[in-house]
């Protein structure tokens, strides 16, 4: 299929919140044909009234498509992964957009769809939900993870980044299932536990009403995300349970050398530790990055073309070019130096 | 001398980095009778340099002043203020800007100049430091810490309060030491610590530079203040250090029930204390306050006046006006509804 071009893909999204939405709309604003169907029929129709395709029953929405994106909660994937698999042929590629990795990949392993489901996350989001705040340029530059399967099918893999580099302008992390729900627990999740008890801390303190008063504006940071609502927060928690309280230990020990020295009066420990977490802040703006260009064969064995992606989201990169010719597929991505 | 308006006070600033350069900038734009002083004659040059009226020496500074700002480290504060009294009459009267208050408080308890030393803390500030980086419009809106005397000598507060609203435009809030110290803990010290530790564990993980690549909004902004100079945060949690170490065990304890929650797989008990953080959270930007006057006499004990104003400022209140006639001061004020 990739022969025709992404922009000859026929795709359907299923689960149309604000992360499917955003990829409905800018599929559609991209001109190729696209469907959407959300369980919840005041979204269908809300969709239809912007103008777009929404069928209504998931099965119709998917039929005849190359490329499903399974949107709507974590919860849903499984018995929407099924449905959609028995609708579509099996040269369809499906791939989702929830926030954790592990689970999801072996239940299509288990359910023998590994070979047709790659799973993503888009790491964009707003504070805002559902389909009226979708926006279709929400994953411009953002990073958007895929998972290449580890059975060698890598055509999906690459069909998917190929059209999201190329239609959504994002950066391609790939990683493997529990290498991503390693990383997320610590820059996505973490923050929220940390923030959630900051503000806890204030609300449970005999001086919360003079804190808010004096709040400053570490304050206000530490405690931006502690504004999501909260059951989409523990939700996200429980999802990615066992990666969270494995990596809470890195900051409790780090935590712990911070307390030490102050209790200390070691105002030299201090500063060491608070110049370890600076240089870790700094690298976040300042990471300078060199292009890589790297060519593997189209068909036959991707353990190296699989090896040189794994290497290469570990190591904090990301793919900005895929492409495929009668015999090749030619990366271009960048790395840290 | 608040007869003749604020706008007729001689005044010094002692210390002339980004708090004390800004006061000086701001003063001047006011057009008030101002003088600066700094330890380092390449600021003193670039001030003059800017227009400013620099002394050479902190006595020339400072003498025939009615008030006078001390800016400068923490740790220069007791030298300064000794030095500054004995170069200034009596009815000078001293504040500082440094960001605790407990230790500077003490020192002039104990040197038997409380009576003319009225302990501040303006709660703002930016990434950068140094004269170069002072603005005059700093203060704008901002919280002011002011601690009135406990002995009843209360004019000295009632003169700077007066002129920080009318000059600065900022909010006063009055506060003993000890509470003040405490509430900054949390609004302000702990959230270094918890950026520190989130920077600091992402650090040290063995998946550190794809942390780095895949770093969430929740990511950044909670290791926002991570990026400030380390010296300097050191220095600022080992001046509060009693304080910081005791809050830290109500950040601990949300911690422990968040973290009780998660093991558990207990959604409900997560979203519960979740919840709590957010409308904490939401405190912050949508609490309504109501606005009081209140007047005491000017002359005679000041002890219902100091019990309005330090039950104003805990219960997250400020001062929006302070006006003296002959014989009545009238506060006005906002505080929670």
């Amino acid at each position: 299929m990739l022969d025709t071009g992404v922009y000859g893909l026929k795709v359907a999204v299923a689960g149309t919140g604000l992360i499917g939405g955003s990829i409905l709309l800018r599929l559609r604003e991209a001109g190729l044909d696209v469907r959407g169907w959300d369980p919840d029929p005041g979204t269908r129709d809300h969709g239809r009234q912007q103008g777009l395709a929404f069928a209504d029953t998931l099965t119709e929405a998917v039929r005849d498509r190359d490329v499903v994106f399974l949107g709507g909660p974590l919860s849903s994937l499984p018995d929407t992964l099924i449905k959609v698999a028995k609708s579509t042929g099996d040269d369809c590629v499906i791939t989702d957009v929830g926030s954790t990795k592990s689970t999801v990949a072996a239940f299509a392993l288990g359910n023998g769809l590994a070979h047709r489901f790659v799973p993503g996350h888009p790491m964009a989001g707003t504070e805002r939900a559902g389909l009226a705040a979708a926006i279709p340029a929400l994953f411009d530059g953002a990073a958007w993870v895929l998972c290449p399967a580890p059975d060698g099918l890598i055509s999906q893999f690459r069909t998917l980044a190929t059209l999201i580099i190329e239609v959504f302008r994002a950066r391609i992390v790939p990683m493997t299932p529990p290498v991503h729900d390693s990383v997320v627990a610590l820059s996505s999740h973490i923050p929220h536990v940390l923030a959630g008890s900051l503000a806890g801390a204030a609300a449970r303190s005999p001086v919360s009403d003079a804190i808010i008063g004096l709040a400053a504006g570490s304050f206000r940071d530490g405690t931006r995300v502690a504004g999501t609502p909260s059951r989409r927060t523990a939700d996200m928690l429980i999802n990615n349970r066992e990666f969270v309280l494995n990596q809470m230990e890195l900051v409790d020990r780090f935590l712990a050398d911070l307390r030490a020295a102050l209790r200390d009066d070691d105002v030299e420990a201090l500063t060491g530790h608070l110049g370890e977490s600076r240089s870790l802040r700094e690298s976040l703006s300042s990471r300078p990055m060199q292009p890589v260009t790297r060519q593997f064969p189209r068909f036959g064995p991707a353990s190296a073309e699989l090896d040189f992606l794994l290497r290469l989201g570990e190591s904090g990169g990301h793919l900005d070019g895929c492409s495929t010719d009668d015999s090749t597929v030619t990366y271009t991505a960048l790395r840290p130096a």
